[in-house]
């Protein structure tokens, strides 16, 4: 879907649905008779719930989850905000059609349709430091992209994502998001050392200076500071909401392009779950400021939605159980 | 193995052997060279090379898991320790009999044979308030039936249990082996109120009173306060560790039955890892004690084996990025 104007994409956002309330009082009931103490399967039984919601059943299985890596350039990569050189994205993304990136095994395991939409390869976003990473043309253009890519059928959604620069364009949304300065949002991504650290945090306030509007509105803090592959995301998960497809947010970068959403319209992100808590060190205090719990905490910081891509397995165990356990009256168990 | 006396048991443990410290490195290695961020899997990276370290291979993948529900009846849960009736422990082994259990659809999910042992269903230990709760003679038998059931062709070991009353039983245990008296170690299991946890706690307190000699050796602890399932686990973990088979503990009564043998013979589970840290709040204090880091923190309290199921699946992933994916140079990526 293309999107004639920022409050074309605004009204979309507003307009999305909420879950299935009768579905998800069915899944409750299911799950209070199933032959286990009351809660004791811990937080798989609040995911199935949601889950059921969302999907609209009192019971399911994971049949069919897309992730989609979203891959693109950033002008502010020349800075030197990351120990790899900019054209990793485009030889990431040919691992990515050869199969031989993480992402790649974590969706054969999961059994996952995976797709790597190309929103800006070696097209990069202006560097934020002098302009607004996209004109409106440009930001409108990759958020219909994202909204495109989500499958109709899929029954859980992942947007993942591949960008050297990627993580200095999510802290710069952060902080313009959150408040706090540069220096509470800059980490160190795929692993710059304490000078790259330092030198990340100065381009990222001078993102923020450069940019005094983005406080004032999350889609122009995403246009202004963002990449081209941080704005699809955004796209992708409204379109998962419009159609309530439940999705697992994965880290630092796509936990920032959701929060803009949340800023843009309360209660945007209540399809979402976190599927982890990153290892890069902002993200934990971002989930808090969004009041979304994490399903793993692992220590992992890779993108490429991989976080999500395992913490989906867990739903996928939470759907069995829910969805292939007995009742206490069925399998002739005494209840407590 | 029927083991002949404790002694026998104890020179079974004491000859475990280590890692292969070759398969160890070359595994690091691989690790090192993958299209990644160094360390940007996190705890996925250490799961891998740490399976492969046992396992004895430079690379692979989860084929062959085990998981065998071990089931008993305890003595003491006349003393009303549970809100369900002894009999369910009976009633639960038809359900897992029948597939209806939650274990029933965690092993069919992670592609694991699941076995369920009986080692004294119907047949109680005796209450530890009045006495042992096994004389030698039955503990040596459960921790030989456990021993045995340890498929040799395993790539993954875990033991589950059921047993209505086993959690008072696991308490006992802890307090035993890290001191501290029954209130630290005493918690709700499947659900008691605040009245039942008092009552709980008051006859954890009297087991304890009533063999002071537990404290001073771990396997006397297991065989006097422990069941016949926890006897059963910490003989098929020591197994798993004599055939170099890796080992993802499950929740409370399966990390006390370990903590036996770790107490017994130090360096006894270097070959397990913790599957999850459990909602029994006395579960994280025991894993802080044995220095044992959770994969997973879901709140499950179910036993079965059930938290570590799930945890198998992340080590599923783990080895699935680890064997599957592109090196560097495979990939033609710049490094870092």
């Amino acid at each position: 879907m293309p999107f004639a104007s920022l409050d074309a994409f605004r009204a979309a956002l507003a307009a999305a649905p909420g879950p299935d309330r009768a579905a998800r009082a069915a899944a409750e009931a299911r799950n209070s008779r199933l032959t286990k103490p009351p809660g004791a399967l811990g937080r798989l039984e609040e995911i199935a719930v949601w889950w059921c919601g969302w999907r609209g059943v009192a019971r399911g299985a994971l049949e069919r989850p897309q992730i989609v890596v979203f891959a693109a350039d950033h002008g502010v990569a020349r800075r030197g905000v990351s120990p790899f050189p900019a054209e990793v994205t485009a030889q990431m993304v040919g691992n990515f059609a050869a199969g031989g990136a993480a992402i790649n095994q974590l969706s054969r395991l999961l059994g996952a349709r995976l797709d790597v939409v190309d929103v800006g390869v070696g097209r990069p976003t202006a560097d934020f430091t002098e302009g607004p990473a996209m004109d409106e043309a440009r930001f409108l253009q990759a958020l219909g992209a994202g909204w495109d890519a989500v499958d109709p059928d899929a029954d859980l959604f992942i947007a993942g994502e591949m960008g050297i620069g990627a993580t200095s364009a999510a802290s710069a949304v952060a902080a313009a998001l959150f408040g706090g300065g540069a220096e509470a949002w800059t980490g160190r991504g795929a692993g710059v050392d304490d000078a790259g650290l330092r030198a990340k945090t100065a381009v990222v306030a001078a993102g923020l200076a450069a940019h005094p509007e983005a406080a004032a509105d999350p889609l122009e803090a995403l246009r202004r500071l963002g990449g081209l592959e941080m704005a699809a995301m955004a796209g992708a998960v409204a379109a998962a909401r419009a159609r309530r497809t439940p999705v697992l947010l994965d880290g630092f970068i796509c936990t920032a392009a959701a929060a803009a959403l949340a800023h843009a319209s309360p209660g945007a992100l209540e399809h979402c779950r976190a599927g982890h808590r990153s290892g890069e060190a902002a993200h934990g205090r971002m989930l808090d400021a969004l009041g979304l719990e994490a399903v793993l905490d692992l220590g992992m910081r890779l993108g490429e939605g991989s976080g999500a891509a395992v913490a989906a397995l867990t739903v996928k165990a939470a759907l069995a159980c829910h969805g292939g356990m007995a009742t206490f009256a069925e399998a002739g168990v005494s209840g407590g």
